[in-house]
């Protein structure tokens, strides 16, 4: 890992880090709820089954790995991961896909307004379900090559995201420390690897 | 893939596949609930976050890839994945870590459990968040070298478990034609390719 991005990260990690936390118990708007069912299968069983729902839907993201042609770098982003024993991660930009858009679509748009990036070649690495027993959210994951700074963040309220730019062997050190530790971003990580032309 | 091998994974998802599903509104105690948080982080933002919760816990969960040396092959088992398209799922044994146990003790008495096979060695392949966004499950996957079967298989009500053995191959095989689809199951496999004594 190169000096400068170490201390960077160190000083994202720092300020984004939690210092205190409370349950809130007069939120108005819940972002999560979910549904119970009972399901009848092919051989005569009944089970019930609950399903999580975010903001009212199945909550299909994408991740979107960029890749920076020239430097040969890839861009992640930090952001508080306040559920994680850091409370902060490190992980490729992803969002929720929004009603009427492509995943492709909701990849780009993420990309744009996390990082400012645009990417010109987008190629589909996988598609997975997140949680399967619970959630009938299913993410794709991509590799946008040739990714450029063109514009300026544009974050939702309550988004608070840093970005920095680390080659494959640093994104895996970051994993090996436990600072990438999220399995959206694992899993791309890994699929990365079948696109050898970048590694070095 | 093997014949017999394809035909008995196309009865399985013939029998578990949904008929029918309603909601259901009379279910009294559920398995899912959220909390509603406020996080003050150290840059003085304070930002909201719900956590999802199962079974009033956080949910972590282990994977346990079992591989079974005599015959090469890796044992997986086939369940009702309601959530997704095609209904059943097929993945590597998988559940929830009880209070008080480690996560290999949990993959031991899981693997136990869902499939009646005992594992001499585990080794741990790796650690990751489900979905760190809006849960802290923090799963472990392992591997298990030299699974037998012992005894038979002690289901908990309303959990239905096929199970069979594959190689490798063809497990990449199911994985291409999505039956394997899971991110626990995929990110498992991905890193089962570091073992490559047991991959051919």
């Amino acid at each position: 890992m190169r000096n400068e991005k170490a201390k960077l990260i160190e000083e994202y990690i720092n300020e984004l880090k939690t210092i205190k936390y409370e349950i809130n118990n007069n939120s108005k708007k819940r972002f999560l709820s979910s549904v119970s069912y009972l399901y009848t299968l092919n051989n005569g069983s009944i089970i019930p089954r609950e399903k999580v729902l975010k903001n009212n839907s199945d909550g299909s993201a994408i991740i979107i790995a960029p890749y920076i042609k020239e430097t040969k770098e890839f861009l992640v982003v930090i952001e508080p991961r306040v559920f994680t024993s850091l409370g902060v991660g490190v992980s490729f930009p992803a969002g929720y896909i929004e009603e009427g858009e492509t995943p492709i679509e909701a990849a780009k748009r993420e990309l744009k307004e996390e990082t400012g990036y645009e990417a010109k070649k987008i190629i589909h690495l996988d598609s997975f379900y997140q949680d399967e027993g619970i959630s009938a959210a299913y993410n794709h994951s991509f590799l946008a090559l040739d990714s450029e700074k063109k514009s300026e963040q544009k974050l939702d309220e309550n988004e608070i995201i840093r970005y920095i730019t680390l080659t494959y062997e640093e994104l895996l050190e970051l994993e090996k420390q436990g600072i990438i530790s999220g399995a959206n971003t694992k899993l791309t990580l890994a699929r990365i690897k079948d696109y050898k032309e970048y590694l070095k």
